[in-house]
Formats: structure tokens, C-alpha cells, sequence
């Protein structure tokens, strides 16, 4: 079937939804980008992503094009459109094509580019909740504002790509001998007494979504969460691990730079709180 | 006049170069560029560029597309079809458009990204050839291989904006207290005892070719360089200070975070290096 895709109010074929060679997204990484995921035809979590596009704009000066309620009907209009009942629905804003390329800010009024379109994923029934991912750690060689979720990644495309090319699904990236995050997931770990670790927010890591929704539903459950650094060497002798994003919920981690975590296998935790979290997502949806 | 572009393999009036949403230099800042400045309707130092583009393609891991030989050709015949006598020639390749977004680079054959366009811009008569150039010191945010010329510049868009809007031209950019490299240029300082002070190529800094170009022909000249680092305080106070870079070659720095170099007018040395450059740069077209 012919996709659809929003570009600048209008909802095109994806194939006519093209941007200038001069577009500050394409030249400069100059844009943000936010992700939610679909389930049953409906959006996950969706207020708290457009909460965080929000505050990513405004991190970068760059003002938001739509209300809320505007992105919130076209991204409804292309999913309806799309036929898309379970996946990913995606949303950019750069700051535009101005006639010349410049460092700076265009200061003639020049329109930001926004963008949607939507993916199909098997969320529900992703074989890894099976198999656990392998992950690997790789250096951390992003720029300083990871809190923003801008579209200027070059280093977490290496990090992915080392990953797959080493039979892993994720890598985990390190600083000073502690793991930040995944590429493009949240990293956690669970200590032997059953402590749920993960970063603390900071400008080191991006404020994830279903990070911020899972740890909410562990403290309602008195779950006990610490969050704080971790070690490389903390992460291969814990007792379990896993990863959340907003297109792999929460997914066990079952082994980390070929060290098995614990038996290899996904840990009854890690089992416990997907299905906490997918009883909220598919709750979640109107 | 209506400007051309040229955008994989083809040469078109610059409004139909236009891009998929899901060209991976917009959606992942995949991708890395080159820029050699136009002189007389030459390209000036043209192939020491090329040897930058094609290491930047080596170390992100993307095939160059073209020959050395049909880039120039190409790039030569769209100066042509601009008309362009004095400015720059921009060229980018990208990891491509596969059907899917995802971090990995694309494994189905997808082809990479070419775009090529021209501006005109006022290389020789620089207005501020005569009164110098203010800069300002921000913090260095960029990811840790500044020695790819990529297109994942968010962190440069932010620093030169906040020169603007300090009524600056550029701004040097600050890591550990020392000085790393300008927003699109690189940082230069000359002592008070006649040395140039630029800090040595290492992954922290992109390795201009204006500032190799510079280097030989001062060396050549038998003035002393020190490749080493400096701080904020020592350009604070130093005898001299420019800019180098494809398009503004030396530029007189006269004034950082508000403290005028010397007597806030551009050096003598400064001056000599730019027209040794300049003799250089005309010389060197064909």
C-alpha cells in the first residue's frame, strides 16, 4: 500500500513529502525529533512525547510550529490514513530552508520544515521478549546536550552499527567507565537484592519516556529504584538487565560483551515489569 | 538568476534537488560534507579538500560515490552553470533514503546521497579584512570526532548563533580551559614574541586546510609555529589573533569576550600571512 507522510500541514504521498537540499536539517542537524509508538491503531504515551518535543524546541530556540493539539490530529489523520495499527509514528522539526546556508539562526522569517510519517513494527510481538538482546558497550562519543533529542547523531549511528556487526541488538555507551544509555534506549540493570538501577536524568543522557513511565509504575508497585551511575563491570555481574524505549517498551538484556547476565536468560523482573508497562500502554490508549 | 544544483549525478535547477524525509542527513545527521572556496571561477586548494571529504567518508564508513576526478568535473561544471566567479562550492554526501528508518546503516544496496550547490559571497573584499573580526568564548559541546567533517553540527549551529547575537563574527569554542577551534574556523594566536599559536591536529579539532595551507607557507618562510594548546586568558592577552578557514582564508581577530587584541586593530603579522595566503590562493587556480 502507497504510504502517506505529513510535510509542512499537508498530509502527501511519502514519495512527494521532499525537502530542500538546502534544509537545516539536512545540512546542519539543526531539528529535534520525537517518536510514539502505536498500538491498535492509537498512540502510547503520547502527551508526555509532545511534552518533551516541546521542551527539546525550546532547548534548541526553535519555535514550535503546530499546537498540540494540531500535531496530535494530523499524526491521528496519517495514521488513519497510513491504516497503521501497530507501530511508530515519527515527528521532526528543523529550522527550515533559508536561500543561503549560514551557521546562524535564518533571520528572514524563514518557516521551520516539520515532518511526520509512520512505521510498521511488531511491538506486541517482538521475538526478543523471548530471546533477550544481546547488548554491547562501545565509548560514548556524543555531544554534551544529550538531554535534546536532536536529529545530530552521527555517534549513536556508529554506536548501533557496531552493535549489529558484532550480533548484537543494542550498544551501550560509556563515559568515565559508567554506561549513559543505549544508542536509542534507556539502559538498566537489576542488582542481586532487587534494586532497579538506571542513570539519574542529567545533560548526559536523554529524559526517556518509557524510563520516565516504567520507574512511575515500579514506585506505585514499592518497587525499589535507585537511580544513580553504574559500572561496565557493575553491569556484567548483575543479576538482570533490560532496556525500555518507546518502540521496545521494556526488553530483557541477556547478555553484555559476551558476558551472560546471570543464566542467559530473561530475567522474571525484567518479565514482570513489561508486563506492568504493557498493561499501561495498551490501558493507555482512548 | 535561477541557481543549479547538483544532486546524484545530475545537474538541475537548484528547486528540484530535493531530498526524501528519510534521507538519512536529515534524519540521523549521517553524512559529511566538504567546502572549497571559489576564486575567479576556480576552485582554490581544491584538491587538498577532496582528501579531506574522501577520509571523512573513510572514517564514518560510506563509499564515496565518485571519483576525485568526476567530483571536480561535476563541481566544475556547475560553477559554470552558476556563473559563479567569486565564492564557495558545497558538497555533501549522506548515507541515502532506505525505505525504513533505523539507526544500522542500510544493508539492501541503498545508494548514498550526492548534493553539490554554489553560493556567491565576497571572499577578497571581506569588509572585515579591514576592521577585524570580535569573538566570544562558549563552552565546546560537539561529540568527541571533530575530525569528521560531519553534517551533526548542532552544537556549532548554537555557538555561532551565540556570537551573533553577541554582536560577534565567530565563536572559539572552550574545553579543560583551552581554546579547540572556532564554530566554522580555526583559532590562531600570535605572541608577543612573533610565534603562531594554533593547536595541533588530534580528534579534538577538524584539520582545516586553510591551516595546513597557512602552516607550509609560514614555514616556508621560516616564522616560527608552536602547535600547542592555549587558554581563554593567553588570547585574552595575546599580541595577535585571526581565523582561518576556506572562505574567510585570515581574518584579523580584534577583539575576544570584549578585551581588544593589542590595540583592537587587526596585526601586522596577520596581515602579511593573509596576503602570502592570498598569493597562494590566486596563484593556485589554474
Amino acid at each position: 500500500m502507497a504510504q502517506f507522510a505529513f510535510i509542512n500541514g499537508s498530509i502527501v504521498p511519502q514519495a512527494e513529502a521532499t525537502l530542500s537540499i538546502l534544509d537545516r536539517g539536512f545540512l546542519f542537524a539543526d531539528g529535534v525529533y520525537e517518536i510514539s509508538a502505536v498500538l491498535d491503531g492509537h498512540l502510547v504515551d503520547h502527551t508526555a512525547h509532545m511534552a518533551r518535543f516541546e521542551r527539546s524546541l525550546n532547548e534548541i530556540r526553535l519555535k514550535n510550529p503546530y499546537s498540540l493539539e494540531e500535531w496530535s490530529r494530523f499524526g491521528r489523520d496519517l495514521i488513519s490514513r497510513n491504516a497503521l495499527t501497530e507501530g511508530v509514528l515519527y515527528m521532526q522539526v528543523t529550522r527550515g530552508a533559508p536561500a543561503e546556508r549560514d551557521f546562524a539562526f535564518p533571520t528572514n522569517g524563514t518557516p521551520p520544515t516539520a515532518v511526520m510519517f509512520t512505521q510498521g513494527k511488531n511491538i506486541l510481538r517482538n521475538p526478543m521478549v523471548e530471546t533477550g538482546a544481546k547488548i554491547i558497550t562501545v565509548p560514548d562519543l556524543r555531544w554534551k546536550r544529550r538531554d535534546i533529542k536532536s536529529v545530530s547523531m552521527l555517534a549513536q549511528v556508529l554506536a548501533k552499527q557496531a552493535a549489529i556487526e558484532a550480533g548484537a541488538f543494542e550498544a551501550w555507551m560509556v563515559e568515565d567507565g559508567y554506561v549513559t544509555e543505549g544508542s536509542s534506549t534507556t539502559a538498566f540493570i537489576i542488582t542481586r537484592g532487587g534494586k532497579i538501577v538506571t542513570r539519574p536524568l542529567s545533560e548526559s543522557i536523554l529524559p526517556g519516556i518509557t524510563r520516565q513511565s516504567l520507574l512511575h509504575l515500579a514506585e506505585e508497585r514499592a518497587l525499589t529504584i535507585e537511580e544513580r551511575l553504574f559500572t561496565v563491570e557493575e553491569a556484567h555481574e548483575t543479576a538482570e538487565a533490560f532496556l525500555t524505549s518507546a518502540t521496545n517498551f521494556v526488553l530483557p538484556v541477556v547478555a553484555i560483551d559476551g558476558h551472560f547476565v546471570s543464566d542467559g536468560r530473561p530475567g522474571e523482573m525484567t518479565r514482570r515489569l513489561r508486563q506492568v508497562y504493557l498493561a499501561m500502554a495498551c490501558g493507555s490508549a482512548p
